[in-house]
C-alpha cells in the first residue's frame, strides 16, 4: 500500500530515514506491502520542494550530500522554495503521514506541537523524534489524534529506534508497570563508563566526548540531566497515564561525581549509573533522574558507553529489560520508519 | 469483544493462565476490549469440562487447587467426562481460539501437533507455549494457518512471556537479522552462576538446582543443551526463515565444565555462559549451542541466575538486547494471554 509522506525537518534523522527508505524500499514492498512516497520536504536551511507523485529519494540525497538545497531538485515536481512555511505546507499537500523532524524545544514543544496539531486536524498521521510535543503535550496531542481517528506516534523520543513503545504497547500488553528504570542518556553513560574503566576525571571524559561528537559545546543539557528528565517524563505520561511536567522532576546530573566516587563505589561492587526512575505508588508517580550506585549485578549496571536500557517493572512478567541503541542517525532514522509500519499494520488490517 | 477459547491441557502453563484472566478480568475488558469465555477445557490427568456459556474460571481454580477433578464443577455446563478426546472436542466445540498446552514431545510434536492441525482446518487460530511443534513442524502449521486466515501464535516457547516474538514482529519490523545469540535456559544459567559466585562444583550446583526445583531428575534435557536447541531451532526458523531440525544443531551441555574453567575465565574478564547462536550467512543458517567465553561487557555476561536473554545483530539498529524471566507459571501463562491479545488487535481492527 502506498503511503504519501511530507516531511517538515531534513536534518539528521531526517537524512537517516530517507537513506533506510532508499536503501530498502524492495523489503519494504515485499514484506510489508509498503511503498513510501514522499510527497514534500521543507527545511529552514535546506529548502523545500513538493511533489505529489513523489520525489526520487536517491536525487534528494545526492543533493543534501553535496550541500546543495532541495529546491534545486531536478525531478518531476510542482513547487520549489527557498523555504516553504510548513503550516501551509501540512494543510494544503495531500498526505496520510506527517514526519515530523524539527528541532527540540523543550520550553514550550514549539514549532513542533503546531505542525502536529495542523497535521491531526487536516486527516494526517504524526510520527516524530522531537521530544519536546511528547514531553510537554502529550495528552492534548494523543486525544486530538483520537478524535479524528488517527495516530500519534514517538517511538523515537526514547532510546531513538530501540522499539520501547512497541514493546509495552504488543508484548507487555495485560501487564500494570510499577517502576520504569533506566539508562536513557548515551553521553553520560559514556562518562562514566570512561571515569571508571579508563580512570578519567569528569572533566577529561567530557572533553573526550565532545571530541568524539557525543557530547555538544553546551553540555548541560546531558550532563545535567535535562536531556534524561524529559524522556522520563514521555515515559511516565505515555505509559503510565501521569501528568508529570519536566519541572516537577527531582533532576541531579553527573557534574559533581568525582572519579574517587566511581572508584569507592566499585570496590564496593557497586557502579554509578545517571538513573532515570519512575514509580507508581496507587495514583501517584514519582519520577526522578539522578546518579546513583546499583549493584554490580542489576542488568542495568552492565550498560557501557553511549548504550541506553530500560527495565519494566511489571505485575506478571516481573522485570524486563531492553538494551540497545540510545541515539544515531539511522537508528533514529529507524524510529521514524518503525512508527510508520505500526501505522500501515493497523491501515492495512482495516482494508482487508 | 468475545473470545471462546478451548483449552487442551491444564498444567502449570494453563492454570498460570486462568489465574491471570482471574485476576485481570476488569482490567482486560476495559483497556483491551477483551472478554475470554473459556468453553471447554480437556486433561487427561484432571478431566474435562464443556460450557459453551463459559466456565465460572474461579470455581475452576478452585477444584484445581484442591486437587478435584473438572469433571466435578457444578457450573453451568453441558458435559463432563473423565477424559474428552481432543480431537473431538476441537471439531465439536464453537471457539475462535485453541490454546495448546500440553507436553513437550520434541521427538515427533505429538500429539499436539494434530491438536493444532485439527484447530487450524476448523476454523481456530492457536496459541501454543509447546516448544515440540514449534520447533519441528513450524512452516507446515504457520502455512496452514496463512491458507485458513488464522494465526499460529508462539510467544511462549522462547523465554515464556518475554516478548521476543512481539518484539521483532513489531517494533524491528524493516531490520534484517544477522544473528540472534542468547541465554535460553534458566537451569543451566542457574548452575554456571552459582559455579562462579559460590564456588561449586558442576554436581553439587546441579544438586542445589534440583532441590530449588529448577532442574529435573533427570536433568539431561537441560544441562546438555536439548532445550535449548529447541528453542534455538525456532528462532531460527521462525525468525530467519530457516529449515532447521533439531539434530543438525551443533549441541555441547555444560555437564563437563569444572569449576576450574569458571573460575579461569573469570580471571580473564570472561564468563561462561551456555550460549545459543543463530547466524546466517546468506542464505546459510548455522546453529550451535554450547558453553562460550563470552566478555564480562557483553550484555550477555550479566545475566544471572534463572534469567535468559537474547541478543538481536540487526543491520539498522546494530545489537537489541532483551532480557527477562525464561520460565514460571504466571510467565508462560502470560504468553499464552499476549499471543491471544495479539489476535484481537487484528481482529478488532478487521472489525472496525
Amino acid at each position: 500500500m502506498e503511503y504519501r509522506i511530507i516531511m517538515i525537518g531534513c536534518g539528521t534523522v531526517g537524512q537517516g530515514f530517507l537513506e533506510i527508505l532508499e536503501r530498502k524500499a524492495e523489503q519494504l514492498l515485499d514484506q510489508y506491502d509498503f511503498e513510501p512516497r514522499i510527497v514534500a520536504i521543507t527545511d529552514k536551511l535546506k529548502g523545500s520542494v513538493v511533489a505529489p507523485e513523489g520525489l526520487n529519494i536517491s536525487k534528494i540525497l545526492y543533493r543534501l550530500k553535496e550541500g546543495q538545497r532541495l529546491n534545486t531538485y531536478d525531478g518531476p515536481k510542482i513547487k520549489t522554495e527557498e523555504f516553504l512555511d510548513p503550516l501551509n505546507l501540512i494543510e494544503q499537500v495531500e498526505a496520510e503521514i506527517l514526519a515530523e523532524l524539527t528541532y527540540t524545544n523543550l520550553k514550550t514543544g514549539e514549532p513542533a506541537t503546531s505542525y502536529i496539531k495542523k497535521a491531526l486536524r487536516t486527516g494526517k498521521h504524526v510520527v516524530t523524534s522531537n521530544k519536546g510535543p511528547a514531553a510537554l503535550h502529550y495528552h492534548e496531542l494523543k486525544e486530538l489524534a483520537s478524535v479524528n481517528h488517527l495516530q500519534f506516534r514517538i517511538e523515537g523520543t526514547v532510546m531513538s529506534g530501540t522499539p520501547v513503545f512497541h514493546l509495552v504497547e504488543n508484548g507487555l500488553a495485560g501487564n500494570d508497570i510499577r517502576e520504569i528504570k533506566g539508562i536513557l542518556n548515551g553521553t553520560t553513560n559514556f562518562i562514566l563508563t570512561k571515569m571508571e574503566n579508563d580512570q578519567m576525571e569528569y572533566e577529561e571524559a567530557l572533553k573526550l566526548a565532545q571530541e568524539l561528537g557525543y557530547a555538544e559545546a553546551d553540555p548541560t543539557a546531558d550532563v545535567e540531566g535535562f536531556d534524561a528528565v524529559a524522556k522520563a517524563v514521555i515515559l511516565a505520561n505515555v505509559l503510565m497515564g501521569g501528568k508529570i511536567k519536566p519541572e516537577e522532576v527531582k533532576r541531579q546530573g553527573i557534574s559533581a561525581l568525582k572519579r574517587k566516587d566511581i572508584l569507592e563505589a566499585k570496590e564496593a561492587g557497586q557502579r554509578f549509573k545517571l538513573i532515570a526512575r519512575i514509580k507508581k505508588d496507587g495514583s501517584r508517580i514519582e519520577v526522578s533522574v539522578s546518579p546513583e550506585k546499583i549493584p554490580i549485578s542489576d542488568p542495568l549496571a552492565g550498560v557501557m558507553g553511549v548504550q541506553n536500557a530500560l527495565t519494566f517493572e511489571t505485575d506478571l512478567m516481573g522485570e524486563i529489560t531492553i538494551q540497545g541503541a540510545g541515539a544515531g542517525r539511522i537508528e533514529t532514522g529507524f524510529s521514524i520508519l518503525s512508527d510508520i509500519l505500526a501505522i500501515s499494520r493497523t491501515r492495512s488490517k482495516t482494508k482487508n
